[in-house]
This record gives C-alpha cells, structure tokens and sequence, in this order.
C-alpha cells in the first residue's frame, strides 16, 4: 500500500479531485505526459502534448512533423460537425400513420425541449434534425428515433443525453394524449442515448509533395522506391483486413496520445473510427496514399468527436495544461490538430516498415527501458546494446545476461 | 511548469523508469487507479484492478460483479489463443510455382528461425504454421504469408516481429540462391509486422440465470420485463451498426480499464474486437443475450491478445501491483478476468439503460465533480444537487450557479 501511496499527488484537495473521476480509487496510475514538437498544421506550429505508455509513439510523431516542416507541413479541414442520438421504441401500431405524423410529432419533440437546448442554441448549436427510421423488417414493432446535434466546443454528451431523455419523455406523453393513435396501444420506450458513430462529425489531414522532395533512405533506397513501396504498403491496409487492424492501430497510438492528454474519451474515439474503417463492409485502411505525376500524396478523413470544454477538460490538472499548451483550441481546431498526430504517427510507422524494419527502433527502446529498471552500468549497457543487436529483448533475457555479465567480473 | 513538476514521483529514479517508457516527457499524467471488488469468475473470487478517468464505470462494474455474484457468478472459456504475423512482398513469377514450392520454402522459414523460436519453444510455444495467400487479383505480383504463433504468457508482439523479419531475410536468400526460381526475378519484400487482428485468440465469458431470479427493478419493472426489455437493446446493437459503436464503446470502458491496470496495450485490443465486431460484414454487437424456456442467458466471445509477462507488466509499478492483486494470472486468466470485466460494463449500462436512464446516474458523478472542484460546501452542494436534479449540468452552469448563490448570501 506504501508504494500506491507514494503516487498520491501531495496536495490533499488536488488529489480529492483525482480521486472523484472515478470510483473505489486507491492511487493514481501516472501515464507518461509528453511533447511532440515542431507541427506545422495550416501554417501554424505546434508543440503537441501526447498522453502514451508505449516507447517510439512520440519518437515518430516528432520525426514525422519534422520530416513534414519543411514540405509545408500538414494540411487539415474539418468537413463536418455532426453529432447523432437515438430513441428505440417498441409500437405496434400502424408504420405508415406514424410516418405521416412524424413531423408533427419532430415539431413537439423539438418544442417541449427548449428549456434544455435554450443555451446551446445561443452559442450557436442545438437539435439540427431528426428522423423516424423503421426496423420493423428485422425486429417486429422497433423504431428509431435519429436525432442530430451541434454541440460546439463540447463532446457534447451530457447535453445529447439529456435532450434524448427528453424526447422520450415527450413521445410517451404525444401518445398517451393524441387523439390520432388512441387506437394503437401504448409507445414503450427501450433506450434513449447518444450514438458514438458519428461518421459526420468529421475532419480531414493531408500531407502532399513532389517525389524528389522525399529526399534519401536508409540503405540507399530512393525517394521514388520510397514513394512506391509506402504507396503499396497503404495499399495492402486498404485490401486486407488483418493488416488494416494493425496499421489503424498505428493511427491510434498518435490520435489517443492527445485524446487523453486533452481529457477527451479514446473508447468513445476508437469506437467511431474502428466502425468508420469498416463501413463499406470490410474493415480497411483509415489512410490512403497517391504517387501520381510525380507528386506523393498522403491523407485521412477521420471521424472525431472531441470537445475542448466540459467534461474533464476543465477538471483534469494536466488536460487543463495540455490545452493550454496548444493555445486553448476549440473543438474544431483540436480535431485538426489530433488528426494530424494520427497522419504523423501513421507516417513513421510506415516509413520505418518500408525501409529498416520496425524492429530496429522499437528494440533498442525497450532494451533501454529493461536497463534502467535493472539499474545497468553505463559499460554494462554498451555490453547489452551490442550483444542484444542480433538476439529477442526479453526481461528474463537481459536480467540473464546483466548477471552472468555481472558474476564473470 | 511547478505544477507539472508536482506530479512527478519523489524517487528520482522511478521517475526515470516512468519517463524512459517513452520520449520527451515532462511529467506523469494522473489516472485514476481503483479496484472493483466482489467477482466470481469461475468460482474464484477476484478485486479487479481498473484505470479509467470516466465516472460511472467503476460503480458499474462493482455493481454488476455484485448483481451476478449470488447467481453463479461469470463463467469464462478460452476458445484459443492463435496469434498472427504477416509477410508481405511482390514477385513476379508464375503463381502456381509458387505455390507447388511453398512447402518446401516454408520448411526453410521455420528452420532459419530455430535460434529466434528456441526458447519461446521450450516454454511450450513457437511458430505453429504458416500459409502463402495471393493478392494478386487486387493488386498484382502481390502476396503474403501468414504465419500463426503461440506466445504462451508473453502479448508477444517482439517475438513474433523477430521472427518475421527474420523470414523475410530468409525468402530473399532463399529466391537468391534456389535453381528453380532463377528465372523468375527478385522477391521484393515490403513489410513484416505482426496483425493486431486475433480472431483465434479468443476468450468466451457469459452469465446465466432464471429469469425469476433476476429479482427487482426501479419503478416496479418486473424481472420478466426487464429481461425482455434487455434483451430488445441487445438485438438492437445487433441490427443497428449506429447503436452498435456506442454499445462496444461501453465494453470497453470495462476492458481497457484492466488492460491499462495491467501494462497492456489498449490501442491494439480496441482495433482488434472493433474490426472482430465488423467480421459479417456490418458492424455490430459484440455481446448477445437470450431469453427462451425461462432463462436469462447473456454473453460475449471477444479477441483478446494480452500478455503477463515482457512489455510493461513488470516495469509499470502500479502495473505490478495490479498482477499481484489478481494473484499473478497467467495470459488465459488474464484473458477471462478483462472479458468478465467487459461483459460487466454492457450488463450494467444496459440494465440502466433500459430501467432508469443513463443520465440519472452519470449527471450525478459529474455535478459532484465540478462541486469538488469549485470547492463547494456541504450547504452548497445539497442545494446544487436539488437544483441540477431538473437542469444540465455543464462546469459553467454550475460555476454560475455557486456564484449566484454566494452573491445572494
């Protein structure tokens, strides 16, 4: 319990107000808070603050903005702003009366939830739509209620939740009065709640440049062979399932690094970008990738949902931090700028699999990592480094070494 | 940057073992590190070790662990634990050659890699077959192998790079050096990684009980309506692929919670069991639920590639910690214990979900947040709380509200 102690933050208030995020807390689990310097995202530079426990995450980010700064950095645009909700209810009455009255009942709905949408619609959102969809074909009496919001510079959750209860409120009372279906037995209300998939709220980042400013590669490699061999590595995400998991995993070391360092939700994120990935019925590459006419293009249009008021974003002492080390953006900015840290991270990654290999950087990391728990010397870490370069980085395998190392003294 | 500063541990070097997990890091970012008490899993009792900064998951998982502990508890089933790594290259020779000689190349692959695989042998796993798959007809002279693994307690992902790169050398001596393709031109390799995508690697866990035993619920809702009710919002996250991202999301809420808790590495599981949920070809439910002859039956079978020993598991220090509050499981429990704290998430929001609402319980949690951070007192608080009850609750309301009401005093 000592050492669980030895995390807690030393102001007592501060530490009550870490603990209240969650529930039974016992200690924190302190996360690795870095930077990725040196983004150039639509002219403007960026030092990006990155949340990640696994080594080469902001090693690449960084690489990859550096390699991109001088090739006019990234480009990003937020194409849309969408958020969705929904109301399941069961009714077995007539579907086609109830699509004919569905916008008298949109109007009552919309209506009757003024009070709760009253200060979002002053800063400029609130319901934007909403739609009947009939499941009757593959559930018998089940409808949906799709709603679609503006939620500004929030995620905008709580208030979607809260408009959605609302509804369902107002649909079961639209029944019980309505003279139209006294005939049609009573609405039951299944669920009301916002729909993480928001394939609409949505942001697109690019990196583009002539070939011949790719510059040279490990080994001699070519920028041409480079443009053509990451052309086809892109290429094999877009086809095959199996890599697509992994290279979009790629995608989201970068993305959820700032997700959580900005106090965002990541499950809420790599949910929507996981379905979005797999929305034309197989499970594909988030990015692409063009060589054409001699100019290599690189881009992703990813869906993201983040706000940079509410929430934790606010609460949370280093979210609070992180956001201001990017100029306090709103939402829309913060989209780019996560974005553009998936691309990046995409970026070496793939760079690295086409030229070296990924083993290379990863083991050398890890290796360092197992030396300093085991507190090597700085002459037994050369020793290690060496002997390591053509054998499997194990824990067991360096413990073992650094002691016959340290017994043949 | 003294507020930074204030997070960092007081050993300066566990300190340093933190900031060597990765690059550029100028601090530890707080997660809140709590336990969730009370699962039978099997008939083991279990404290499951979770980090998560949303409010509500913990107490969900608590009380569902609760709910099922007095009705036998989760059961769980590893189905298998196959681990994959793919080969990719381009070769332009005749296809069927290829094909005709792959056993032998295989044989090669294997043979060549018997220093890597060595020990991984001797603890019961290695590479356990391998296959050519041709790409041609999406992208031409394109192929690849897949190779499967079993890494025994390890996650795996250096053993199996490791090996891949090693295969790839060994294909390239192999197209060097054989007489039968020696007309055929060179083996061009383009990238060896390991998938994140394990449909094979895959733990079942399920409760199960009569629906009478399900007991009560809020407002009077009856056991046989609550499990009809429960079972309408499965069917729809499994009909509906909009439901369905929020739906996985809530699992995992669970699963990443004890996968962060145990040094694992939550972006490849949420890619994994996201593209798993799109497997039929549209995304959907990852859990399922029936109600026939009077039992209550609800599951999930989910891919789960986790490791207990190698990565960070014995470098974390709370991630130690958390192994040793499971008693030190090896990989299998270690799968069972994440899938039941998974399943319990969904069994908890779905029950409120379709009972009182989500919002009663998640505004609650936040309200008091924000109350703890504006340094609420008691009177003001109980005053907050008997206003929000009926309002949005958003850190500027509430922040107008205690200002209003100070001023008022």
């Amino acid at each position: 319990m000592s050492e669980l102690m030895s995390y807690w933050h030393s102001n007592e208030e501060q530490q009550k107000i870490l603990d209240n995020f969650s529930e039974n807390t016992l200690s924190n689990f302190p996360m690795p808070f870095g930077v990725a310097p040196n983004f150039i995202i639509n002219d403007q530079t960026y030092c990006i603050p990155m949340v990640i426990e696994e080594s080469s995450v902001v090693a690449a980010a960084s690489s990859a903005a550096k390699f991109w700064m001088d090739k006019g950095g990234f480009k990003t645009t937020v194409l849309s702003t969408k958020k969705l909700g929904q109301v399941h209810f069961l009714w077995e009455g007539d579907g086609e009366k109830l699509r004919y009255h569905f916008p008298e009942i949109k109007k009552r709905l919309i209506e009757e939830c003024f009070p709760i949408t009253n200060s979002m619609v002053k800063r400029g959102g609130g319901i934007m739509d909403m739609e009947l969809i009939s499941l009757t074909d593959k559930e018998p009496g089940l409808y949906q209620i799709l709603a679609s919001f503006e939620t500004c510079d929030s995620m905008g959750a709580n208030f979607i939740n809260t408009c959605l209860e609302q509804f369902s409120k107002s649909l079961t009372s639209f029944f019980k009065t309505s003279s139209v279906f006294k005939s049609d037995g009573k609405v039951e209300i299944i669920m009301s709640i916002l729909s993480n998939y928001t394939p609409e709220c949505i942001v697109r980042a690019e990196v583009e440049c002539a070939v011949k400013e790719l510059g040279k590669f490990p080994n001699g490699m070519t920028a041409e062979a480079f443009a053509r061999r990451f052309q086809k590595a892109i290429r094999i995400a877009e086809i095959d399932p199996y890599r697509a998991a992994t290279h979009n995993k790629g995608i989201y070391n970068g993305i959820d690094a700032v997700v959580i360092a900005t106090g965002n939700d990541f499950r809420a994120i790599e949910a929507c970008g996981h379905a979005y990935a797999a929305r034309d019925g197989q499970y594909a590459s988030l990015s692409h990738c063009t060589v054409e006419d001699g100019v290599f293009r690189f881009w992703m249009d990813l869906p993201l949902a983040v706000g940079t008021v509410g929430g934790l974003t606010a609460l949370h002492p280093i979210a609070r931090r992180s956001l201001e080390l990017l100029e306090n953006p709103d939402a829309k900015s913060l989209m780019c700028i996560i974005a553009v840290a998936g691309l990046a991270q995409n970026f070496s990654a793939i760079r690295s699999l086409v030229t070296t290999g990924i083993q290379q950087g990863h083991m050398r990391m890890h290796l360092q990592n197992i030396l300093n728990q085991l507190k090597a010397t700085q002459e037994e870490e050369l020793s290690a480094i060496e002997h390591f370069a053509h054998e499997i980085v194990s824990f067991t395998a360096v413990r073992e070494y650094l002691e016959n190392l340290r017994l043949a003294r």
